[in-house]
């Protein structure tokens, strides 16, 4: 039976990650090292004390006090939006779903960077849309402008200026995923696009990546009028997040801890970075990879357009060799036949990166050497 | 401007909530003093003590000690289902979102009873199905066997008989909510369906009415091909269930308090069952209502076919005398001009019930007087 490539790759990663000789540098996980638990802990406790909030159900829209918190943060870099504006979700993958039906209609395009999130990919294909480059003109846009996934870049801000234009000119729409937003290396300064034009700009963020993934709490902040029909599908999706860990995020917030925290995961994300990033340059030279400004991945290219080696040949070659990455195809919105992958460095131990790397190089030279370069067909 | 009715009906339980004064007898909410605050504190802290797993992203499926919990559960009543079988949901809600999308096709029919719960007949409108009631022939059926919503009625043997017997006939599926089985006042007794045929009955079960709502756990089990389908909408949907919710369930259900618990709250929710029932037949001697056998409501009908009055013509009237209730309109799978509603007494102190049931009847006294019988035209 042969299976689809989601299939086989779920496969690879799963049988990666209860191989505990087998360096995993897929799956885009934070590093759980970072997670406050002790803060969290406390934060649950003083939940418990409203237990009528806490453990009762809430309102589709999410907990007042963290959708009030969510708008002032979005508020301090310069986003006129108060906490009516804002719907908490049940992640930010939950908020992309609910985009994908709630301001899209299927037929329509979505205009995509060559290389995004998989997660958005596979909803976007699912609702019918049609996924184009962000340059085309298309029906809305999702972009990542701060962090991108999977290579940690930003946006440049003539994109930046010329997408905002194109919004205005063509009354479209924007999603603007910054999931990874708050992880910037240097603290995070850029304006959201939703600051310039909160109506034609769908804010998406998350808890997931800076605090952990397991409370399941991201939201959409915009002034779109579309925030109604989104707030109905959340109700028909599954009511409500969870309001435990909404009341948690709430309490762990409004302690002074945050900043801090953030500024901690930075630093250390910064130095893993280094440090894969500078393994990846030794061990594989002919990969192109760029400097990550934050996020927990880095994106690898090979120089070569057509090196006649796909990525799941390469991976299966590099479990042998014990370490496991994300596969370039998963990510791209067209195919390409330039190999390509993710690597993260986000849930790796400092001390495990270059010994990944350098195994990965090994499978590499390995299914190169076995490889016959073929001659492509005239 | 004029509001559609759900709006309107948001709008009223709204206004019902933030008023102190206002007795909320809609709304299907659990009694908050029945949870088991304590308990699921000790969970936590247990839960806490894994934070790689309690914190960090999971499989789309779920936790692994959850759902061999949950099929021992169901084995234990007679269904042969194992951990394989079971896709943890955040919450029954998001069951049926993802059954009306994984297991119909729109365009399809899905039979119900003539009341049913209003999340699962919102779902399947805007899945673009047809609802029929359950005795015609339908692509496929969603019933609440043990304890029905609004009525807290058990469907009759020979109509399980006659479901069953249609389901291997027609090679049709049944999507079986048991989200209020575990509150059944003697005890849970009956068989699920799945375990009479469980490739073609999907189980759906939940946390929220047993120990809170405020978690979001509930789940799915089949042995229907359509799981695999299923899983991966979930995982478009919203990745998977908070890992944090998750373990707190688990390591809560590994202790030795749930069956005392369930034992202690089904006693509490039926006493409140008697008081509202006896409150109602002696203040609203225009209604019909039945005995419940569970869950938080009772389901009542007047005995006119058509008493010239609707629903919220009399919710506004309750409203005003200070009390609030469910319109029938919402669980009504077709039209009726039949005046009827929903009164929950899960989540009413005892001592208001009988005091917000004469409000009712006051309500009900001033309308009756103010609306004019008309003639209905020929």
């Amino acid at each position: 039976m042969s299976l689809s490539p989601s299939v086989r790759i779920d496969r690879f990663q799963r049988r990666a990650a209860q191989e505990p000789d087998i360096i995993a540098l897929g799956g885009g996980l934070p590093d759980p090292s970072f997670f406050p638990t002790r803060d969290l802990g406390d934060a649950f406790f003083r939940a418990l004390h409203r237990p009528n909030e806490a453990l009762q159900y809430g309102w589709p829209e999410g907990e007042f006090e963290l959708r009030d918190w969510i708008a002032l943060r979005l508020r301090a870099l310069g986003a006129a939006v108060g906490p009516k504006d804002v719907v908490v979700t049940s992640g930010a993958q939950q908020a992309i779903s609910l985009l994908a039906s709630a301001v899209f209609r299927s037929g329509q395009s979505v205009g995509m960077t060559d290389e995004s999130y998989p997660g958005a990919i596979e909803v976007f294909r699912r609702a019918g849309l049609t996924l184009v480059p962000w340059h085309d003109r298309a029906s809305g846009y999702y972009v990542m402008p701060s962090v991108g996934n999977p290579g940690g870049q930003s946006m440049p801000p003539s994109v930046r200026a010329d997408l905002l234009r194109r919004l205005q000119r063509e009354g479209s729409f924007l999603i603007e995923d910054e999931a990874y937003a708050e992880s910037c290396f240097e603290g995070r300064r850029e304006r959201p696009l939703l600051a310039e034009l909160p109506e034609s700009v769908v804010h998406v963020g998350t808890f997931s990546k800076v605090l952990c993934p397991g409370l399941r709490v991201g939201w959409i902040a915009t002034k779109h009028p579309a925030l109604q029909r989104i707030l109905a599908e959340k109700q028909q999706a599954d009511l409500q997040a969870s309001s435990l860990t909404q009341r948690i995020v709430a309490e762990y917030v409004a302690g002074p801890r945050f900043d801090h925290h953030l500024e901690r995961i930075r630093r250390g994300y910064e130095r893993k970075a280094k440090v894969m990033r500078a393994a990846v340059l030794a061990a594989l030279p002919g990969f192109r990879v760029q400097r990550p400004r934050g996020g927990f991945s880095l994106w690898l290219e090979h120089v070569d357009p057509e090196p006649y080696l796909d990525d799941l040949t390469l991976l299966n070659a590099a479990v042998r060799h014990g370490v496991s990455f994300d596969p370039g195809r998963s990510f791209r919105i067209r195919e390409s036949k330039r190999l390509a992958f993710r690597l993260c460095y986000g849930a790796v131990a400092e001390s495990l990166i270059e010994r990944g790397v350098v195994r990965l190089a090994e499978a590499w030279a390995e299914v190169r050497m076995l490889t016959p370069r073929r001659t492509s067909p005239s």
